[in-house]
């Protein structure tokens, strides 16, 4: 019987599901439509037939130490999903009890960016690090903070909503409900909403004015700019320019040894991570300069969502195991 | 025997210390001349045998736990004071290390607000609290984090250092080298330079336009604007508007239940509470609208220090205790 943990990472279109061994291998995954049933029982039906279907598969036999979800709108302490808009499933979904009535083995959930940070401690670049801050950056700007070897949950388990810190409070509307919130300049909607408003501003010509802003995407950008295309180039600088300055303010929170950046925009490489670093370093006080490492994830690959999901497991499994001796 | 705890507060120009019981009473209190000695040997012998006169003064036999000291420019982790500007004792002083030696007890050093932020979780009003923002506004701006029940000290034992997130990048030119820090605008300093500002750019009479700057003190900003001066109004309500915007950052952070403010300026009770709230919550985006606290601190007399202090020997007796069960 080998020891192995279950990830699962909930998304909009697409539920992620796989098996890790204890070396942090993804052994078997597979995915499922998240929006096939209207009845979330039935969906979690399915999953965990899909999950003992993927454990069949293998050869072996497998001890299953637990289960770490990672979705939208998840609640660690409640072990609930709570009102997500992009999910068809309405209300409080107390997906913990659900889950764990099904396989008897502890579970455990938060939302992606969490995940992707304790995904990082546990299997990636942030292996033996005790204080660091995540960002991921996709349609939207999430981030997970790890202080003391912990994740921060706050008093209602929703902390660490960096996308939401103010950035101009006379700035770009938020789908939030506030106005100037970070990730309305950084992520992949963020750089769309700055190409746009460089072309309304500048007149040099760009290869980006023949793209409508639905498809736009940060891969065109990224390209463009790597070709030399002003346009694009000045939208990289700004966005590292807004989130370097932020990040300043992060580190006078939590002095973490490093901040990642995972996702999408983070794949442009020096075009963001340059301004990133430049403008974090000026806005830092003197005795942070020079020591906060910007970093890519270790995790950028399919499986990071699932590596996440289940570190959960592992990070629980740690902590049990240290109180009790 | 009773178990006792004793709290050191080293300031720049007093030291304070105490003999605390467990019920959090201070037994025995006062203090000495922090620069009265070159050499910080010679201090701390005039410091400890200090302590032993009063644990004599007091009739009963005492038994000391740990010692906790507050002091600025403290290192939680290496156990130093380094390179404090505001006292004799220059590079580097293993304080920590002298004191333990001389009295083989336990001996924790923190900031003066990390110090702050304990007291209030062990002896005032954040008792049974385990996420909350501690806010200390003196001549700057001190603060200290609580996650998860712990203070944060981050990577390297500078977390929490509030009055350096930038507010204006092109403000106000603050101490620490950077510009536009949030305590060049809330604290002593900062709300004298608002009143500083606002009586150069308007013309409205003030009982202020009288007093230099030097003479200017909180208590006469309070008084004044108690007795309706525009100017001192005024000052009040910019100061809580740029507390109240950045501390909704703080909030997207850490997600506290609450956040204390402590210190000179907070005694201005509803002139600085009102306008601090009702800007934290303009800031704040919407699941945490009408959720986080602002409190004055529990512990706002003279013996606040000894009891920041000392509270750093209970939570960590508190903590041992806990591991070892």
């Amino acid at each position: 019987m080998k020891d192995v943990t279950v990830g699962i990472d909930i998304g909009g279109t697409n539920t992620k599901f796989g098996i890790v061994d204890s070396e942090g291998q993804v052994i078997y995954q597979s995915k499922l439509p998240t929006q096939r049933h209207a009845d979330f029982k039935d969906y979690i039906k399915e999953l965990g037939t899909a999950i003992r279907q993927g454990l069949a598969q293998t050869k072996e036999n497998y001890n299953i130490q637990g289960i770490g979800v990672g979705a939208p709108n998840a609640n660690y302490f409640r072990g609930t999903i709570e009102h997500a808009p992009n999910l068809v499933w309405k209300g409080i979904i107390p997906i913990v009890e659900i889950i764990q009535k099904d396989f008897n083995v502890p579970v455990i959930i938060t939302n992606d960016a969490n995940a992707a940070a304790m995904g990082e401690m546990i299997y990636g670049n942030a292996k033996g690090m005790r204080d660091f801050i995540m960002i991921t950056l996709g349609t939207g700007l999430g981030s997970g903070i790890v202080s003391n070897g912990e994740l921060i949950y706050g008093f209602e388990g929703f902390a660490a909503e960096l996308g939401h810190v103010t950035v101009n409070p006379n700035g770009r509307h938020c789908g939030c409900g506030k106005v100037g919130c970070l990730e309305t300049y950084v992520s992949a909607t963020g750089i769309k909403r700055t190409v746009y408003k460089l072309l309304a501003d500048y007149i040099e010509e760009s290869e980006l004015r023949g793209i409508s802003f639905h498809d736009l995407s940060t891969k065109m950008i990224t390209e463009a700019a790597l070709r030399g295309d002003l346009v694009a180039k000045a939208a990289f600088e700004y966005t590292g320019k807004i989130l370097g300055s932020k990040l300043a303010d992060s580190v006078a929170h939590t002095n973490p040894e490093a901040i990642f950046i995972f996702g999408g925009l983070s794949l442009a490489g020096d075009l963001i991570f340059t301004p990133t670093k430049k403008y974090l370093e000026a806005n830092l006080m003197p005795i942070y300069k020079n020591k906060v490492k910007v970093l890519p994830s270790g995790l950028q690959n399919q499986s990071a969502p699932i590596l996440g999901a289940s570190s959960l497991v592992v990070d629980y499994l740690n902590k049990k195991s240290s109180v009790s001796i």
